[in-house]
C-alpha cells in the first residue's frame, strides 16, 4: 500500500465466511464494499474454509480456496473459524495455515474508539491503537511432539523467532509509526516481549526491531522506541491505555494483547484485522465465529466492515477506506445505544440495523 | 497445608528482599508477623538474590541463599527482582531459579478485592479469583539456542508441558475449588489453554486436568469445570470477571493472566502470590521491584503483608492467617482513599501509613 491512489478499475474479492456469524458479518462487510464502490467493481467469489466445511469435506482449507486467492483474487476477506474443544484428528486451523501459505507476515489490528459522546462507555476518551502482530512463526510454526517417559507423557512445542520475521514486522511497525507521526504530530513503538525470560528468542526480537530503529536515526528520530514485557503490558493497557500507540509483539503475545486492547474499546466486535503481505492483504475481524449467538442475527459487523477499510488501504484505495471509516465512527458516536448489536452496553440492533446504519452515514 | 492448626511454636523464617521495593515491603510483611505471633516465635533470616546482588557479587542467587531456605527455613518470603532491559551477561532472574530449585510447582495467586464503600472503585462489587500457575515448566526452561542461517539469526526456544506437572498444579487446582466450595457453596475451574493451536502441548495440559476431574466424579461433582482460550479469557476476564473462580494455567499464561487479573482489582500492589511445593511455601507478592518508586516509601505493603499470610496457611497457622487477611480487607473497606498508597486512586499515604493502618486493625 502507498499514499497515491490506485488506477485500477475492477478488483476480485475473496469472500471466506468460514464458521458461525462469519457467515453473517462477511456479506455485511461485501454489501458495504460495493457501496462506496463508486464507478470501480468489486467482483466477488465466494470460498470454503473452516470447521464446518472440515465436518463436511474432510478438509479445513480446500486446495481450491488457496489456488483461487493466489490466482484470481486481488484480496480477500476472512470471518472467523470454530476451534472444536477437543482434538479432532486431521483438523487444524485454517487461517493459521492461510496466514503461512500466503506469507502475510504481519497481522495489523488498529484498536480504535471515537469520543463516544452517548454514554457506551465510561471513559469516553477516544482509544487509538495500533497492535502489530508477527504472524508466520513463535509457536504458531506448531511443531509439536510428544514422548512417553517413565512419569507419563511429555509434549515439546518449538518456538521459533527469526531475525528475518522479526525484521519484516519491526519495520511494519516502524513505518506506520512514521504515517502515524505525519498525521498527528507524534508517535510510539513499543516493542513488547518478555527478554528476562526468554533472553535469546525475546532478545532476538527485540535487538532485531531495535537495530532497525538504530540504522536510520534521521528517518525514525520522529518516532519514540520503547519496550514493555508482556505481563506488564497488559496491566498497563488497562490502567494507562493511552501511555500507548503502536505495539510490535511477537506471534502469541499479539494475539493476546490484541484481545486485552480489544476489552478496552467495549467489544471484539469493533475490532478490525488484516493479515498482510508483500502482494497480499486479508481482512479478518478480531473476534471469533462466536457460536453462541451464530445465526441470529445480532452479530455486530462493524470488526468486519473495518476490516474492510484495512483492506481497501492496502489496494491503494484510501478515499474509499475513508468514506468507510468515518461512517462507522460517525454511527458509532451518534447511535442511540440501543440501535447498536448486544455485545455493546445497552445494544439492542442487529447485524443489519447495524449495517443500515453505516449505508446511511457513508 | 491441612485444616488442623499447627503446634509447632517457633518458625525460621527466610526474608528475600531481592531488588528495588522488595527492600520497603519485605521488612513491612515481616513486621506483621511478628505482630500476630502471640505466643509463638518468627526468627527471621535476610538473604540475599537479585539484579542488585548480581551486579555487587557477580552472582543473582548465591548458594548460600538456597542452602540456607532448604536446611534452616520453614518457609520464606522473597520481594521482587529487577529485570535488567538488555541482556546482561551471566545474569539469569533468580526467582525463576528458586521455583526450580526447590521444586516450587504450583504458584497460588489469589486476586480479590473485598467490597469496597469507600469510592477508590468504580465497581464495587467485591471479586475473588484464585490464579493457580504452574510454576516450573512450559518456556519458563529456558531451553533456547540461536543458528545462523543463510537469511540471518534464528533462536529457538522449547516449551515443556508434562503429564506430571500438569497434574501437579491440576490436582492443587481441584483441591483448591473443593476447599472454596466448602466455604461458599459453589466453585468452578477453568482450564486456560490455547489447543486451538498447540494441540498437542496445550492440549496434553487440558487433557491431564479433565481426567483427573473425570477419575473421581463423586469427589468433584460439586465444582465444574470449565475451559477457556487464553486469549478469550484475557478478554472476558475484563468484561465478565465474575464469571470466573478459580483459574489454571500453564506458567506463561499464568504469569500474564495474573497481571491482567491485578488491574481489575485497582493495583499489582495488592496481589499476593505464593510459590508452593510439597514441602516449602516461598511467599511472593505479584508486583515487581518497581525501580520507578523504590526508595521513597511509597510502595504499597499489602500484596507483601497478603503473601505472608498465604504462607501462614502453608505452615497451617490459620488463625494467624485470618487475622492478618480481616486486617488487610478492613483496612481496605475503610480507610480513606488518601491513606492508601498511590497505586491507588487518590491514595496519599506511604508504606508506613499503611502498615500502621492494618496493624491497628490486626
Ligand atoms: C483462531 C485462532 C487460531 C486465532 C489465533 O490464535 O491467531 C485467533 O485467536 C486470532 O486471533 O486470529
Ligand atoms: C520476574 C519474572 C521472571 C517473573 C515471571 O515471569 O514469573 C514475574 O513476572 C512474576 O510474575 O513472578
Amino acid at each position: 500500500s502507498s499514499a497515491t491512489p490506485s488506477t485500477k478499475s475492477s478488483y476480485t474479492i475473496g469472500l471466506i465466511p468460514g464458521d458461525g456469524i462469519g457467515h453473517e458479518v462477511i456479506p455485511a462487510a461485501a454489501q458495504i464494499l460495493s457501496a462506496v464502490s463508486g464507478d470501480k467493481t468489486f467482483d466477488f467469489v465466494n470460498l470454503d474454509a473452516g470447521f464446518e466445511h472440515f465436518t463436511k469435506s474432510g478438509t479445513a482449507l480446500p486446495e481450491k480456496t488457496v489456488s483461487t486467492l493466489r490466482e484470481a483474487c486481488d484480496g480477500a476477506l476472512f470471518g472467523a473459524v470454530s476451534s472444536p474443544s477437543h482434538k479432532v484428528e486431521g483438523y487444524a486451523s485454517p487461517i493459521v495455515q492461510l496466514r503461512k501459505e500466503l506469507d502475510l507476515y504481519a497481522n495489523v489490528r488498529p484498536v480504535r474508539r471515537p469520543r463516544l459522546e452517548n454514554g457506551t462507555a465510561a471513559d469516553t476518551a477516544p482509544l487509538d491503537l495500533l497492535i502489530l502482530r508477527e504472524n508466520t512463526e513463535c509457536l504458531y510454526i506448531k511443531q509439536e511432539r510428544i514422548e512417553q517417559t517413565p512419569e507419563g507423557q511429555v509434549a515439546w512445542a518449538d518456538r521459533r523467532i527469526s531475525e528475518r520475521a522479526s525484521r519484516r514486522i519491526g519495520q511494519k511497525a516502524l513505518d506506520m509509526a512514521l504515517a502515524r507521526y505525519l498525521q498527528r504530530g507524534h508517535a510510539t513503538v513499543t516493542i513488547v516481549h518478555k527478554s528476562n525470560v526468554l533472553s535469546v528468542s525475546d532478545g532476538l526480537f527485540r535487538t532485531t526491531v531495535r537495530d532497525l530503529y538504530a540504522q536510520r536515526p534521521a528517518a525514525y528520530q520522529p518516532i519514540q522506541l520503547n519496550e514493555q514485557l508482556v505481563d506488564s503490558l497488559v496491566y498497563r493497557l488497562y490502567r494507562e491505555p493511552h501511555a500507548f500507540d503502536v505495539l510490535c509483539c511477537p506471534n502469541l503475545y499479539g494475539d493476546i494483547v490484541s484481545d486485552a486492547a480489544a476489552a478496552l474499546v467495549g467489544s471484539l466486535g469493533l475490532v478490525a484485522g488484516a493479515n498482510v503481505g508483500d502482494r497480499f492483504c486479508l481482512g479478518e475481524p478480531v473476534h471469533g465465529s462466536a457460536p453462541d449467538i451464530a445465526g441470529q442475527g445480532i452479530a455486530n459487523p462493524i470488526a468486519a466492515v473495518r476490516s474492510a477499510a484495512l483492506l481497501l488501504h492496502h489496494l491503494d484505495e484510501h478515499a474509499m477506506a475513508t468514506r468507510i471509516e468515518r461512517a462507522v465512527d460517525a454511527f458509532l458516536t451518534t447511535a442511540a445505544p440501543s440501535a447498536l448489536t448486544p455485545d455493546l452496553p445497552g445494544g439492542k440492533g442487529t447485524t443489519q440495523s447495524v449495517l443500515n446504519g453505516i449505508l446511511a452515514g457513508l
